[in-house]
Order: structure tokens, then C-alpha cells, then sequence
């Protein structure tokens, strides 16, 4: 067998809180070398990027209040929520929305578990894209090394049970695989036109996260070819486009 | 670091055909120890389990042609997907299907690259755990060994671009990691409750593949914790019940 992937959970970086600067803490953190995927939990690029909120600040609107207690959630999170998205998909028995960056998932990716010791909840980091890229950077700055940084998150799926790991930002990777044109061995082309590589990644991940909360960081190591030279498009690219969307 | 987990593609295993035991043909192949998880390409479970179709045998119906026409598909094609069909969930431009199984895919996950040389189309297999639990077995036999088996397909998302490894089958493994009631490292629930294990180990596999089609199964090594001695529930648990999906 040849070409094997390693997966390993980077520890050691302690509480993380505003202004920390992840890429520079993961440099000291673990060894790391170009050709790397550095995939970072979105709860400690938050927590580095100041998104904590409290819900005691919060005075939720009539239509949170209304939708609050369709759901049972607390009103002042729901505001929160709503705040986040610009579109909600779904308020049936879940509030699955599109966040202000063009994320389709459930709550806008509102955090109340593993915030840390200071409570309240946590939000999406604005930009994930730019959170991998400054990321990206610290590395270099650190180390002179400049890996390929995912920021994953958990999203639910419809029809399949469970959430998996899908990359909310990347920086230095291309985020899809083209295979449009690729012939497969008998010399068709293939009909599995784009892989997701950075979700791939993502998923990949946390197969070595404890799940705890205690592991903000994995190293992916063995996919060189995958790490670009530029920064690259970003996860935005796994976006699809609205009027090619059949579940909205 | 610690608990690295490690992917490695098994190849060597030549054009599979009808009545092969993958579980033996694996076995031989590649050095494989309880605590592994394989993860096996659908393609070659449905070559071995002779789901090939040849599309000049089929007489599509009236519907079928109809629909073919729409979507600008071979009228037989469509025939062969609505046979393998229990709802069609959208046929605007795609057609994403429920199949009698209950994976809900695009085209029923019918198959037309990458066949081999005898050329037609592969149908998904028709029970994927019952492949997965087989191929189990069959390593038992062969070399007293009995890894997890997941069997793996690539799947196309709504909202995101591009496609991804799921798990339609798996057997020896508890196909999500059920996290409700775990506290977090603060004394809190943790919000994602469930995380589809078997979809990520899906996932991970693909990192290790060629996109050519050339590495029919992966080893995956370091979280034995996840292998089961019972062959459980099978990957169907990751479907979502009818009446809690908001998406049909």
C-alpha cells in the first residue's frame, strides 16, 4: 500500500480567547510542514475572533418571541439566530437558515456547548474564508510554513441522520476537485463531476477529535498536492448558487 | 500529538467480477487487523454482486420517456432509475430519487463510468448492509480477521457544491457516535448530538482514493474503539425517518 493519509489531533493550545492568534498558538503547538491541511474547530476561531454574545443583552423581537415559542428556544436566542441569516429555509421544528455568508444550516451555527468558562454562546465567525486566510498567515509568520487551513464546523444533513464536519472557510486548497473531462479507465468520463475535498477534509478530521470539545485543532498530512500556493477561492466556492438549489 | 488516525488505499485487486468474494480478494490484498475499518467502493460490491445492466435490454415506459425527455437523459436510463425507485423527491433538472433501499441519491446512485470493460451500468447494491455484513464475513473466513466494512458511494449534497463519500452500507460498526447526555468540558450538554460516524469514515476514505477509479477499498487504522464485534444496525440507522424530514 502506498500513499497513505495521517490524521492527528493538535492539543496543547489551551483556553482560547479574543485576539489569540491561532495560527501563531498551532505553529507551537504541533509540527507542521507546507503540504499540511491544518483543519481548525470554528468554536476556537470564534472564541479568537470575539464572537461571544450574551443572551441577557439580547431584547428578542416579536417575530423571535413568536417563533421562540413555536420551537420552545429561548426568544433572546432566536433573535440571535435571526440576526445571523439572511433567509430562514425551514421553521417547522427547526430553524434552519441561510446565514449572511451563505450558509444553509440549522440555528446560523449558534454555539451553546464548549463556549468556555466566560458562558454565553458563540456565533460563526463573519468571514470563515478570511478567519483560514489570517490563519494562514500567522503560520507563515510563525513558522515560515504556510499549510493549507480549513475552518470546520457540524452541519445536519436532510434525509440522513447525524451531523458531519463540512469546511465553513478554507485558505490554500481547493476547495472541489474538477474531474469534469477526466476519463475514467476505460475511457469514459467520469459521471462524479466534483468531489468536495475541503468537506472531504473536514469530515476527515474529526475522526481524530475527542468528543469532548478538547482537540481545536488536526493536522492532515500525506495530500500535498491538494495545497496551493495562493489562498484560492475559499470554501464560498462549495456554495450553490440559488437557482441551481432544488431544496430552498 | 497522539491517536493518529491513518488511511491507506488497498489496490492490487484486478477487475472484479461476478460471485467475487471482495471480503477474500481484500483479505489477500492488503494486511488488515481487528480494530480496522475497510471502507469498499460501491462499484466494485456491485460488480461482485453482478448489478451490471445493459441498457439496450430495456423498454422504457411511456413515463420514463417522457421524463428522459425533460431532463435530456437516455429514455432506458430513466426506466432502469424509476425501477430502482420507491418516490422520485425532484425531477427538475436531477433526478433525486428515494430508492427501494432508502437512500435518497441522484439517479438512484445508478452508475455509468468506471464499469469496467464489459460496459452497461451498475445498479447501487441491493442491500448494502447485507454487502457490508457478506464482506465482513467473508474476511472472517479468510483470514480469521473481522474489521468494520463500510461500503461507501459519493453523494451530492443541497446547498453545497459538489459531492462527498457516504456510507450505504456498513456492518461492525455503530454507524453514529450518539453524544447525547455527554457533558461538555464545562458541564454543559453538547449540542450536535449525534455525528454520523459511518459518513465520515466514508469521507476519509476518499482522501486516499485515485480519482481515476484505480482503488477499489481503503484501510483506515487508529479508531478501533468504533469497530463492534455485533455487525449492528447497519448503515440504514443513518436514514431519517419520513416524518421528521422537512425536505421531501
Amino acid at each position: 500500500m502506498s500513499g497513505a493519509v495521517v490524521i492527528e489531533p493538535i492539543t496543547g493550545l489551551g483556553e482560547i480567547g479574543t485576539g489569540d492568534q491561532l495560527g501563531v498558538l498551532l505553529a507551537a503547538a504541533a509540527e507542521i510542514e507546507d503540504g499540511d491541511v491544518v483543519v481548525v474547530a470554528q468554536k476556537v476561531v470564534s472564541k479568537a475572533e470575539g464572537r461571544r454574545r450574551s443572551l441577557d443583552e439580547i431584547d428578542p423581537s416579536a417575530e423571535a418571541t413568536e417563533l421562540a415559542g413555536r420551537l420552545g428556544k429561548d426568544p433572546a436566542l432566536v433573535e440571535l439566530i435571526l440576526d445571523e441569516s439572511r433567509a430562514v429555509i425551514r421553521s417547522d421544528r427547526v430553524l434552519i437558515v441561510e446565514t449572511h455568508g451563505g450558509l444553509v444550516c440549522a440555528n446560523a451555527g449558534v454555539d451553546s456547548s464548549n463556549v468556555g468558562p466566560d458562558g454565553g454562546v458563540l456565533l460563526l465567525p463573519e468571514d470563515p474564508d478570511a478567519s483560514a486566510r489570517r490563519i494562514r498567515a500567522e503560520f507563515a509568520t510563525a513558522s515560515g510554513v504556510r499549510p493549507a487551513v480549513v475552518v470546520a464546523d457540524s452541519f445536519g444533513r436532510p434525509w440522513r441522520v447525524g451531523q458531519v464536519e463540512v469546511a465553513i472557510g478554507c485558505a490554500g486548497l481547493a476547495p472541489a476537485t474538477d474531474l469534469r473531462g477526466v476519463m475514467d479507465r476505460d475511457g469514459r468520463t467520469l459521471e462524479a463531476t466534483m468531489i468536495a475535498t475541503a468537506d472531504e477534509l473536514a469530515a476527515a478530521a474529526d475522526l481524530a477529535r475527542d468528543k469532548s470539545g478538547g482537540v481545536p485543532a488536526v493536522r492532515i498530512r500525506g495530500r500535498a498536492e491538494l495545497v496551493t500556493d495562493s489562498d484560492g477561492p475559499g470554501a464560498v466556492a462549495l456554495q450553490r448558487e440559488h437557482d441551481l438549489d432544488l431544496f430552498r
